[in-house]
């Protein structure tokens, strides 16, 4: 491409004043993408319980303090406290040979033995397979290989298609007697880069959990299916610790004229330990916050209260959530309505929104475009928010270009550089937008 | 995110048959990404005239052979043949200290005399401003320093309001009596990549044009206004050879109904030097030949006569496309309509359509929204089929997201990891199911 043919054509002809001043404020500072630069950067990953977790909530109150949020106070909550420890080695002994697989342990898994753990291997590709395997599975390690359906067009469908396994793939091989599991990363890049995520263990044995990357899938795959006595070593010093008390974070801009309606503006702030949590779910917390600065800058004053939350603990048992929930049923304030970003810092695509509110809610979508939001989608929510539905809150879900979130998602991949500091702000941009329409206009019924 | 919630919200309602068994086999297979891994790292870069282009030319008629595409052949054009040589080199001196600039020659710039260039350096941010100089101007090196207005929130057009100094800069200099000009590079990535791409010379003298990466145009703009006796020295060892013997590649699917009404889909094959072209626009050549496979995997026999084009010289002279409207005008086929991909490897958004069919096309939208299509925008085209328009053939464009392209555009960064396999599959498919909706369903008038 030499020179600009599409350039006047692109430019969507349904900005707005406001829009247009939100444009120049956003995207000439880029101010979401600096934050997110230290919260990735200077503080890491920051799973739930771990130093970088307690900081990552120091850090957001200073940076809501500091961007002249109004009522900054931590919302305390008691949260899991899991952690890697240092030992993580899987080898594939077969036919005489030995060779590393690429693993992770699953966050919530238990530790092996010291010593680890020597087991031949049975791949399933199914939690009923692994439950029904009988003596075939005893003392065995289960291999779970059920890959995302590539020909899905969302890859959050073919997450949900495939998440099963690594949530409880463990609990069903124990039903079995097995000693172990190994399960297929849950990402459609053909790399070997493990992707950790959270685990759940039902009633029986607690064996431990790891997952492997795609490449070790695929090698341990080819093994099983040569040799039938293919072995795996696995040894993993993982382990949950006592719970850690942590808080969620929230900052606000009071409402003028009905401040105890309160709209949530919210993503996560604690994130996986491999990566540094840039997508998932740096980019929400930074977006919520940018949301209200923008606002803030522009000199909006809105009639409702805008509020933007620093959920703790979305990863591993969203007790921030439930904290939050807990603190506005015991309030006074009315849960109006809540925008959720856990999708991944990508350009804005959709919002996901109630469904009998679709239909009236249509009339914003040309308010929104210039943001990337081509339109509105019926079911709108996010973990973080979900508690409060019951309460009363209408929910709203940002919903981003998808293709490339689970390339990052959970593992070490997930860093600053795959962020695009404009696509970030427009997401920013795009929430603080629908804040400002729904605190002003109302909702439909 | 740790659970499918959105899952089930996201996929479109209006797939149909064709578009699921598109995505079973493009998104299973990915041979776009594939064919473009063998473009871009196997031959690399393809400036026109240079040997890596002579072998892009033979890659591509032996790919469409392998892909089974009928009346696979050469559409010879000569080809503007510009090398950068081996000296590429600036260093700014002020107030006694001396330091690199990061550069690279602009395409169809003249070098420098051996042992280059010494002059002030005079920062302007218009051709006017240039060309107005005057006496001021004469022996200096002018900066051109206008950078994207970021504000703008396509990318495309922010481009668009900068690309002019890159173009003319040096001729609107020269005026002035200018020895060289230097070129912020057209990009709102602030890194200190530069990035090239033609310049042209108009009447007056030819002087040397290089383009500045951002950090070494801010660090000079520093200087300059620090210091008004800053100087540079140049050094470019860049020249046009004599044209060379080139060609567009052309493979097609045989219409069973209207075997001369040809739709053709198309991207260029030559591209910039520095990077290996992947984004731009190996991208656009793989997606043309991947529609065309697509269509034939799936057993379709088009109505109409479905050209991929791989054409030439797009960059710096666009010979190819004229080599082929010429071809079009002297046969006795007609140009029926043409979809172009020059805009990125990056997941579809839209397509610009002829305005004047925009209402009546809309009927199509969404047998496309499966493949990121959100809508069709008025004004198709891009500069390898606007010569077709003349002979009647209705224009389209592909238009993915675009923030990001830029970043990478004509530097060194446009390489295939920037490529999304999955985003890159949609494109082709959205080109396949395009061209299969004008060749069954015909254009309205």
């Amino acid at each position: 491409m030499y020179f600009p043919i599409f350039a006047l054509l692109i430019l969507s002809a349904q900005e707005t004043s406001l829009a247009d001043r939100m444009c120049a404020e956003g995207l000439t500072h880029l101010h979401a993408y600096h934050m997110l630069d230290e919260l990735t950067n200077k503080i890491g990953g920051r799973l739930s319980g771990s130093p970088q977790a307690a900081r990552a909530v120091t850090w957001a109150d200073t940076m809501m303090r500091s961007t002249g949020l109004e009522n900054v106070k931590q919302i305390p909550c008691m949260v899991p406290h899991w952690v890697r420890g240092k030992q993580e080695v899987a080898i594939l002994e077969s036919r005489g040979k030995r060779s590393k697989l690429s693993i992770c342990a699953l966050g919530g898994s238990v530790g092996t033995p010291k010593g680890g753990i020597d087991a031949e291997i049975v791949e399933v590709k199914t939690l009923a397979e692994a439950s029904a395997l009988g003596e075939r599975g005893r003392g065995k390690i289960v291999f779970f290989n059920r890959g995302f359906d590539p020909t899905l067009t969302s890859t959050f469908r073919a997450y949900g298609g495939a998440v099963d396994q690594r949530f409880g793939g463990a609990s069903a091989a124990a039903k079995s007697g097995a000693v172990a599991v190994l399960v297929r990363s849950m990402t459609l890049d053909p790399d070997d880069e493990p992707h950790t995520g959270v685990m759940e263990y039902g009633a029986g044995d607690h064996i431990p959990a790891a997952a492997l990357g795609i490449k070790s899938a695929n090698r341990l795959s080819d093994a099983v299916g040569a040799d039938p006595h293919a072995k795996a070593h696995l040894e993993l010093s993982c382990e949950t610790l006592p719970d850690e008390p942590s808080a969620n974070v929230v900052g606000e801009i009071v409402g003028s004229e009905k401040p105890d309606e309160v709209i949530v503006l919210g993503g996560h702030l604690d994130s996986w330990d491999l990566g540094r949590g840039a997508h998932d779910d740096g980019a929400g917390v930074v977006q919520a916050i940018e949301a209200l600065r923008l606002l803030k800058s522009l000199g909006l004053k809105p009639k409702r209260t805008i509020r933007a939350i620093a959920f703790m603990n979305e990863e591993n048992g969203s007790r921030g959530a439930k904290a939050y929930a807990e603190f506005v049923k015991n309030g006074k304030q009315k849960a109006y309505a809540a925008v959720e970003s856990d999708s991944g810092g990508f350009m804005p695509r959709a919002f996901g929104v109630p469904k009998e509110k679709l239909d009236a809610l249509r009339k914003w979508e040309d308010r929104l475009q210039v943001f990337g939001i081509e339109h509105f989608r019926a079911g709108g929510g996010g973990a973080d928010i979900e508690p409060l539905a019951p309460l009363g809150a209408a929910l709203f879900g940002l919903e981003p270009e998808n293709q490339r979130y689970f390339d990052y998602h959970h593992s070490r991949k997930d860093t600053l550089d795959k962020v695009n500091p404009r696509e970030l702000e427009f997401g920013a941009m795009a929430m603080g937008m629908l804040a400002w329409l729904i605190s002003e206009e109302g909702l439909p019924n």
